[in-house]
């Protein structure tokens, strides 16, 4: 039998031992973070899929994973014969879930989870909508868990401490703007359930996770105490001491729940449902009372100081000279055609690796040649690999965490001849690109205003591309971070100076092509009037754009003068830390259009 | 003593009555309309302000007028010697009325408030407000109005039929459609309390309110019967019959509320919290689930069918018409130093008067020279009413109800030397207008995501307005509707084929003019393709703007051809109905840039 199928059947003997209907098992963990530790990976272990978004659902006769269209292939290939039916969200008439399992079920069913793993706002969600049908939920099962055999143990590696002269502020100072919001909201213990929260108010980082630099705790920071859970071995004697000198109290990890219990029922415990798990809000005495909000530390940490902005300046600098070293190499290299998609992203890794600071990626590079582009989410492998050639586009989305900041980049280049259409939309995307780069807004404004001005000349075309235009972007933290986003939808939440944003639109054709232009931008006063405050943006990632993609005569002379602008900015940065071949280079790509 | 300061005080003695601390009068209507029969100005009766927006609230020893920015002079004039405070909402440290009652009344204090005149949401967010001081609301009084002796009654006017050859579609078909979405929304009764929507669902109109062609009547709508609320006088034989006809029974106007509270338990009522008032709500069974959502009606009757848009644009011709005799009017007179705001205004409505179909003006005119014209909603009255002069700009914001469709435009016109900065913020407001009105867009964006490009150019001169872009525009109906809008702030609501909107930028600086640019435009599919379907607005207002203010150097070649092509049309479409000597004048007018 076919191991995820065998593996289906024994959770299916789980299911009927627990007297339950169904179990769904969530891509996610207690932190309900982007990225896994091997540890939480239950539905990888259980499906075989092993994509970064997916749910798979479990009922006696029947199995389905949900993921987005970033992995419809991926699920495809990875699930055959293993019985578990692909359900392809946001395809019209796929049910979501919840939906499916309320269709399939009879009434008064009951449906097994492990609640750690959800946050409390989409359960409440789920109960809303099994309601009518009487269908409960089950929340304290880790009925797949349980019959995991090799399931690898929680790393063990060690947290270490992020100096003041890195972030700007010491944690106590931290710690006390928290306390500060936490007496504003009318609370007075605020549950910290996000990894990289805990990193952030502590100066703390850690390397349990791919890509993100932080460690597994959970934390609870009261208007008098501050206790952090956490595994004892992750931390030296120093690190102990550190702590203990800002008066954090250290439990085990796993005693979070059992210290919730016992808080006294006079607490106001602060919550952001969306980013605390289920669990950890279940274990509260019923009378406390629960204050909902934007998690105190998104918003505190979403907006960077003065130290931290510096610091990312510099480290721009560093990945600028790697991404120019990446694209001399590239065109050196492609041509003898031994280049491949996987190959060049190692090189550019390596490049990477060559600055101070440099601790690993920041996420997974997407290093994407023509019909590969056009995946939003593509990640090479050894099975999609392709060789780039001397003809056609080339999209590389790529990111380094460092010390001093984390960095995120997408540039697309031409590796030769390309198709008129192509640069065609290459022109329209970077026209987006220039007027959110450009623009200047009052106190206020929020993504949601802003996000069309990415997408004008695209929409005018008829052409549109199906993903966020910005995303926050952590400092030595997680490349995606609230609060802030610039987008369609609107989060509520709006622009504040030392706001750090990624800028990138696209457009996407399939089978032939993907295009992005990505910079990150911090948000900054420019000016004050009658009228108001207003703000712009200020672009930091240094790194020419190809200009050999664009149609010179769709650019205003506006346009041109920011690509000159911003191309005179690139050189005058990079080029003293390049030789002078490389700084040639670097001139020819930057000289005036 | 002054009349309203014995008013006042006549309230404090049935406070003292009624064993309560404080009242609230707002200055609305049971239906929540933005315009009010004589009848309720219960307000206005009482503190001697008339402006269309504002709350009286009066306690035991103080009392306080709450309004915005648009009647701040006329409130301060008009309650000099009242003893009632002016409280100035928007402005920094004023507190709004509740949070303003909580902190004068004691604890366990008691409002008394009239709760047919606001909405069921409103209440539900005072009484949210209220509870930290344990302050009740007691809903059911009407203390202004029982030592109201000059009361005037009701307004008698009878009901007219709006027929099927004006509105596109027989009453019985919308009743069709409405029980369509009563169902959707898995109700049985619907409460329809707004009176354009009581209007637009039996395609009848009234005259009781200014401005508004609405009669007062409740409604409701069942799976099985609907039931029109209504004063029997306002209706002849002919109405009567032809409501009958299509199955509307007739109760007294007044008969709601004990309708509401016999309905079966069994009923599930969607209600509009937003346009609901409160006792309608209050008179349902406790046990009577609701569902609440946007109106049904509001959201049907924003898309306007293809006969209504065909009148409409027919009513632009008339419209226009009468806009460039005033215009050239105004050019003749205004050097004889004769002409004021007011008689200005009273000229246009006489143009306007001449076409066929018109019932009255859709608002009051707004007629405002020069430093008048920074105060966002002038009305000239003979206290502030100035000759227009030889010089400077004069904004004139009007509109006509016509039974084939209802108007509004906005245009700002050199009357001789004009300082250059006016010239640059017209500019800057013209090519907003130009970007929203050339706007493409996919389905499913909103007002929200369009506002920036009407604003986008001041923005980058550091520049703003206080106002929204757009407001829906009701088919001979209220001029303001639901339920679509271009603004900043996000209602949710997708723009939609047929939908007819305002495209009005301004700019205003105090003391010195104002200046507003304002067409409507109707929504309309443009294309399909894979990436979507994509949507765009057709300008239908027809009147030259005034090209002798545009500083060239501003516009690019895009705006310059928008504009040319936009005074073909108005030249094309309204000349025909010109004399020679005005369609000469509108040659000039529209020529070339």
């Amino acid at each position: 039998m076919h191991t995820h199928t065998q593996r289906i059947e024994n959770v299916r003997t789980q299911l009927m031992k627990a007297d339950v209907d169904a179990l769904i098992v969530p891509g996610s963990d207690p932190h309900l973070s982007e990225y896994l530790a091997d540890h939480w990976k239950v539905r990888d272990w259980l499906s075989g899929f092993n994509g970064s978004a997916g749910t798979l659902v479990v009922t006696r006769d029947q199995a389905g994973l949900w993921t987005d269209s970033r992995y419809f292939l991926q699920a495809e290939a990875q699930l055959k014969g293993s019985g578990i039916q692909l359900f392809r969200e946001g395809l019209p008439n796929v049910p979501d879930y919840i939906k499916w399992l309320s269709a399939q079920l009879a009434g008064s069913s009951k449906i097994a989870l492990n609640g750690t793993c959800f946050s409390a706002g989409s359960i409440k969600e789920m109960v809303q909508k099994l309601e009518p049908k009487l269908i409960t939920l089950e929340t304290h099962h880790t009925l797949a868990e349980d019959i995991w055999d090799t399931r690898p143990a929680l790393p063990p590696d060690l947290v270490t401490i992020h100096p003041e002269n890195l972030t700007g502020m010491a944690s106590p100072k931290k710690i006390g703007l928290v306390r500060e919001q936490i007496k504003k909201a009318g609370a007075t213990h605020y549950l910290v359930n996000a990894l990289d929260e805990i990193a952030w108010v502590l100066n703390a980082r850690g390397s349990d996770i791919p890509y993100n630099p932080v460690f597994h705790a959970f934390m609870i920071i009261g208007l008098q105490e501050a206790v952090l859970f956490i595994d004892p071995q992750k931390l030296t004697d120093k690190i102990q001491e550190y702590l203990s000198a800002q008066g954090v109290k250290i439990k085990p990890y796993d005693d979070i729940y059992h210290y919730l219990t016992g808080l006294s029922t006079n607490t106001i415990a602060y919550i952001d449902p969306a980013r605390t798990n289920y669990a950890l809000v279940l274990a509260l005495h019923k009378k406390i009372v629960k204050k909902e909000g934007m998690s105190i530390i998104t918003r505190l940490k979403g907006v960077k100081n003065e130290v931290e902005i510096q610091n990312l300046k510099h480290t721009m600098q560093l990945d600028g000279v790697a991404m120019v070293r990446f694209l001399i190499w590239l065109e050196q290299n492609v041509p003898e055609g031994k280049v491949t998609e996987l190959s060049a992203s190692k090189q550019l890794s390596s490049f990477r690796a060559e600055n101070e600071g440099f601790t690993g990626e920041s996420f997974a590079t997407i290093s994407a040649y023509e019909a590969h582009g056009a995946i939003v989410h593509y990640s090479a492998t050894p099975q999609s690999d392709i060789p780039l050639r001397n003809k056609g586009v080339y999209l590389v989305d790529s990111g380094g965490q460092y010390l001093t900041g984390t960095t995120d980049i997408t540039r697309t280049i031409a590796l030769g001849t390309v198709r008129e259409q192509a640069k065609t939309d290459y022109t329209l995307v970077l026209k987006g690109h220039i007027a959110l780069a450009s623009a200047i807004f009052p106190k206020g404004t929020r993504g949601v205003h802003l996000d069309i001005l990415a997408r004008q000349y695209l929409w005018e075309h008829g052409l549109n591309y199906g993903h966020g235009t910005g995303h926050g972007v952590g400092y030595f933290l997680n490349v995606h971070e609230g609060p802030q986003s610039i987008r369609p939808q609107d989060n509520g939440v709006e622009l504040k100076a030392g706001m750090v944003t990624s800028n990138e639109p696209g457009l996407y054709r399939s089978d032939q092509y993907g295009i992005r232009i990505e910079n990150l931008i911090v948000t900054k006063v420019l000016s004050e009037n009658e009228f108001g405050t207003f703000l712009a943006f200020e672009t930091i990632t240094l790194c020419p754009i190809d200009t050999s993609l664009i149609k010179m005569e769709l650019l205003s002379k506006k346009e041109k003068e920011w690509i000159n602008q911003y191309h005179r900015e690139v050189y005058s940065q990079l080029a003293p830390a390049l030789d002078k071949e490389e700084s040639e280079w670097l001139r020819e790509k930057t000289e005036e259009i």
